[in-house]
């Protein structure tokens, strides 16, 4: 990947599902009743929605969205962002709307009137501390081209897109947009597979659209080796093959760097305080390592601040920072 | 006051302002900025909070409401509990009824259609860690005689009136039908001040309401000074002389049960595994004393129940219970 030299008004734009979480606590019996994958993510409808909600304990409500959190990191990291997503006109799109606002991220869709409600994710917490989650994406899931602005992109150094977008056809077409826009201006575009099985059902459209569009790919351990097809050590030549920087991650073992024209960089993992809810470890990796790349910093630095956003994100409930990403970043000396 | 002795399908309903809380982080220049008395709690008419809000922090949505957080505690100590409040047609009422419904708390208030939006509670909470309220009623101020349902108030051993509620003309003759209702079913009434302001301006109106309605009075020393004019030892005196029941919270040196007919009971505080966040203090002590009221125990377990529930609620972020109150009840060898 060849360093981006000019300097951007944005660090990071992202593209994703725009979701309200609703995490309450829960038991194996209630997944089972409810068909819910433990440890998961399962997508749902409305009724179902609905049925599930009525039937779960008392909870809490934050904003969510995968890319969302990633966004929500780099600002934290001192870093400017922007967001796209889709929410519609009620009380839940105006909670979504205001809290990426309220960390001076870029965020200016118009909401959806009429159509679905704003997205929310049914997050059941069973004693095991695992957090157990079914999705209704309702607005989230009409992000199109219209709503990926030219400025916006053009402005970013990097644009991040969250692969479960990569699900809906007309996602597809505002994913393909916003590499278009990228290229042009001379950015970088960077994609996230999300979950194995947005890999497992879009494996060949995902082949096709890396290479032609992406300079960064974030995965882990399990949906790289869905992707190519090959296990441990051949992951990074297939990697190589197919785009300039691939981020693998492996939970406590960290992370590798594998880039095209270099040697791959391990990073460690940073053992957290403590281990409280592993949700938005990922999310949280991701933002360090494009804070890190946006800014200027080398490969090495960039993996390490992932690994330290990742750190803080999972040693307490919910998957947004609750220190300051950017103090704890000079404490440790990466920024 | 006479011991409940027919046998209530409910333990308590009550009645109060249905509040969704929205909680972030702030600082002291925040709360001057916007005129928001520090540790109190304001209200605010709709276009301050949507001013507030916009500048506030990202945060953290829950049900809250003074009554609300009680009758999810009568819920968690195994009582049967009903509420009565107005919420509007939108995601913060379905969140408030829902979170009420999930806890098995009869909540049956058809929402209300093209008028205010469901209320919300801005609480900004400073590094020190004082939450400061600003409310906005919407939809919850409107409670009024017709929402009085007689069968629930019937059906009820206590039914408790929020304080905060008094301010509302409408929701004054509410509480009287309530008050009516109680008294021709044999069923005892109970009200809390809520806050020193409540008292301040309504001081009056409450002197007449409560001898007249009125078995159970639940006040801080604050409150009880403000409402009779007198202070410390004097004040067991007055309250004998208006109310059958005066339960008097002195924060960590516990409470005072003052009876018209016997010697008052003092109730030590329980001391909390950590203090964390005093708010919802008062709201578990009243379900701790009305629980052990309605389900037949003596005046000293009820008020230990009350300073046990209290206790739980301190020592984490938010005025629900997070523990089973039942189990930490039966441990501690009050049920």
């Amino acid at each position: 990947m060849s360093a981006i030299n000019e300097k951007p008004e944005l660090h990071v734009v992202a593209v994703g599902n725009a979701i309200v979480d609703v995490i309450a606590n829960s038991d194996d019996a209630f997944l089972k009743k409810h068909d819910i994958a433990k440890g998961g993510m399962t997508l749902i409808d409305e009724p179902r929605a609905t049925a599930i909600y009525a039937d779960m304990a008392a909870g809490i409500e934050n904003s969510g969205g995968s890319a969302a959190n990633t966004v929500a990191c780099i600002a934290s990291f001192g870093g400017r962002g922007g967001y796209i997503g889709k929410v519609a006109d009620d009380d839940l799109g105006r909670i979504f709307a205001h809290d990426l606002k309220s960390l001076g991220i870029a965020f200016d869709a118009t909401p959806m009137s009429g159509g679905p409600s704003t997205a929310r994710c049914l997050i059941n917490v069973t004693k095991d501390a695992q957090r157990s989650m079914a999705t209704f994406l309702g607005a989230a899931g009409h992000v199109g081209p219209d709503d990926v602005s030219e400025d916006l992109v053009a402005a970013a150094a990097i644009t991040y897109l969250e692969g479960y977008l990569f699900e809906q056809p007309v996602a597809r077409d505002a994913f393909a947009k916003a590499g278009d826009i990228a290229r042009a201006a001379g950015r970088k575009l960077a994609i996230t597979l999300s979950d194995g099985f947005v890999v497992d059902r879009n494996r060949d459209a995902l082949l096709e659209f890396i290479p032609q569009h992406v300079d960064i790919l974030f995965a882990n351990q399990v949906e790289a080796e869905m992707l190519f097809g090959v296990k441990a050590e051949a992951l990074d030549d297939a990697a190589r093959k197919l785009c300039p920087l691939t981020a693998i991650t492996m939970s406590e073992k960290g992370s590798r760097l594998v880039t095209r024209d270099g040697p791959s960089v391990a990073v460690p993992a940073v053992p957290p305080a403590q281990l409280v809810d592993t949700t938005g470890a990922g999310d949280a990796y991701a933002a360090g390592v494009l804070f890190g790349l946006a800014s200027g910093r080398d490969l090495e630095t960039a993996g390490r601040l992932g690994s330290l956003a990742a750190s803080e994100v999972i040693s307490h409930f919910g998957a947004r920072p609750q220190k300051d990403l950017k103090t704890l970043a000079e404490a440790n000396g990466l920024l």
